[in-house]
């Protein structure tokens, strides 16, 4: 099997990586890239239409443009899988401009270079056959599940947004907010305050844009800041203090 | 050597059973306390005046009262220990009201029955000698890192209350903001989510008095919500975010 990568950004050279146990990998960045794994095969816009499945890993606020240009290469048949963080905006763009004879499947892989560091065993991926056979969807929960070892967890697009918005969500709100505060290591840290560094350090190596469309395509996040900052505002009238900001 | 402890919270038990591996432990409290570990031998207030050593294990918020209930019963030469999260408002109690024939030592222990559950060796403890003798001051330390295994840490009210403002400060007060979101354990949830959980767990668990006097008695949290609200705004405004609430 032939598996064309379309996007060779952190996310995409880490998940190329674990694909390559699956199949022949042909990745396609629009910037040049070196110093790649050499499980990736490098490869132009051209060679990502002779493959059998195309992956895109594009930032969530690219898929649109990333999907009305692969729309017309692509040959009958091909399978087009994408990746984001969100669902239910990539697969109405899927939907809408991806022909008919094309096969979709949207997954979110719920983890990266970080958090699948010591491998993928047993981490989750949420998977959603959008558009495609039965035979087709069985072969990917296997490949899936038996050669990667994941976890498969099936959810509609709305299911994984809503339930991401609070998991994905606020965990990376709360991170980009603690880096910005430039908190340090300190020989009182108690394990609490430890716990609070490795989320600085599980959210913040991902590009600033995934922070940034996170919030901004998933419609249920709206709901999980208020809910934040309302708890926030909350804690100090309990405590009774004065707000001096 | 007779240990006093005055105060049996969750806090007090867990530090007077640690205790009991260098002297007898005699536990007091206001309210009637069962099943507490055979190690701690329970006694009236009076029975705390017998011993060499009064342990103070009672809310910051209790100090003050605490000191001055205590103070006409103490017998010239004792040594009274306090073990507040902050430092600088408890230290200025025990020199305003403990007479000057008594020694004080001012600790902090950066654990709890949470974070010490599987014993405390290693775990770090704050340590100020307020007013005592070089002897007393250096018995007391080789206690703590000799027979307990403690990681000992000299200095001043002032620079604990400084450094405990952001490394206890924050995370107790992001852990009862996440708590009352009520965030529950997902099937989706990413490795930084479980991390969050884990924050909630590790400050939640303490009394919510705890919490409020971390804020209120340590006069540098002021500083420290302020750089977490205005970082959470920032980040909202970088995002080009509508506030709704």
């Amino acid at each position: 099997m032939k598996i064309g990568v379309y996007g060779l950004g952190r996310f995409g050279v880490f998940w190329a990586q674990q694909l390559s146990r699956l199949g022949s990998v042909y990745g396609y960045s629009r910037t040049l890239k070196t110093g790649l794994p050499t499980c990736i095969s490098v490869t132009g816009f051209d060679g990502l239409f002779e493959c059998d499945v195309l992956v895109l890993c594009v930032a969530i606020s690219a898929m649109e443009e990333a999907v009305r240009q692969i729309a017309p290469r692509l040959r009958a048949g091909m399978l087009v899988m994408d990746t984001c963080s969100v669902k239910v905006h990539p697969v109405q763009t899927m939907i809408k401009h991806l022909p008919e004879d094309i096969s979709i499947i949207a997954t979110h892989p719920m983890f990266g270079p970080d958090s699948g560091r010591n491998g993928v065993q047993g981490l989750p991926l949420v998977f959603s056959p959008v558009r495609c056979g039965d035979s087709i969807a069985a072969e990917w929960k296997t490949m899936f599940t038996r050669t990667l070892g994941l976890k498969l967890i099936e959810m509609t697009p709305e299911e994984h947004d809503r339930e991401a918005a609070v998991t994905q969500g606020i965990t990376h709100f709360i991170g980009r907010v603690l880096k910005e505060m430039d908190l340090k290591p300190s020989t009182i840290g108690t394990l609490g305050y430890s716990k609070l560094l490795e989320i600085i350090e599980q959210t913040c190596n991902d590009p600033y844009q995934l922070f940034m469309d996170l919030q901004r395509y998933n419609p249920f996040t709206e709901d999980m800041r208020a809910r934040l900052i309302n708890a926030m505002h909350h804690q100090l009238d309990q405590v009774g203090i004065k707000k001096t900001w």
